[in-house]
């Protein structure tokens, strides 16, 4: 495999970003690539990269986006003020997936986590996804509490 | 029960809330409302009262704190750019609790969540606490998720 690399998107990753987020099974029923991209996902990409407690991350290989996710800050009064750091919506392109890429990404956004400060790094995966619990296991996290969501 | 009312919390709560925290089973082991406060605790709420996406709210009944969360407002490209709300560190004070303050906690929380234009609201609980994984389902809630955390 060639050696991946992690950075902050730019406006011009974010039609492979989206593609990303809709080649997934749960993805692709909410999500939109067509071009021009559908307003909302610009506007939102422009809050994340205004914004000094969001990260948008690429991964990227051979010049070409293979994977992505969300960083996000939280600053907490709980465990003495401590910071977490969130992890959401992580897509590796389905083509490279089992290659080490995603374990990869995971544990770099870790790392930049650490850097930040933060005393724990958190993130919930659908019920449905048993392989990225094994996944996240493998790594090294614990499947510690119940993830609950309300739609609006 | 009397009126309980909701609001962003002020410096001068900040006692009362750590004390809601330590009171906690979990929390116990790792807070210490002692006076004065651990400095961590008053940087931490500093950075979250300057914060436009991040609200430290008290619930109060006869002048009195009897409960607190945290709201978390995140912007995310993913739902064609949809807002998230997320409620973290939710406790009401032992005494006072199956009464239905807590009930009326996270509802109001959901409608400020609704309020900023969040599409969804998501929390995630410890496995241990099975009584409050009973508490968020009566809500409405859906375990949809498994919660990871890793410590740094």
């Amino acid at each position: 495999m060639s050696a991946v690399r992690f950075r902050d998107a730019t406006l011009d990753d974010l039609p492979a970003i989206v593609t990303l987020l809709a080649e997934d099974t749960l993805g692709e029923k909410r999500e939109d690539p067509s071009l021009p991209l559908d307003p909302g996902y610009v506007e939102a990409f422009a809050l994340i990269d205004a914004n000094p407690d969001q990260r948008q991350i690429v991964a990227e290989q051979d010049g070409t986006v293979i994977g992505t996710m969300q960083l996000t800050f939280i600053p907490g009064i709980a465990f003495k003020g401590a910071w977490r750091g969130q992890i959401e919506a992580v897509r590796i392109a389905s083509a490279l997936r089992g290659q080490g890429a995603g374990g990869a990404m995971i544990d770099w956004a870790v790392e930049q986590c650490r850097a930040r400060g933060c005393r724990m790094v958190q993130l919930t995966s659908d019920k449905t996804r048993t392989a990225a619990h094994r996944f996240y296991e493998r790594l090294g996290w614990t499947r510690s509490h119940e993830g609950f969501k309300l739609k609006l």
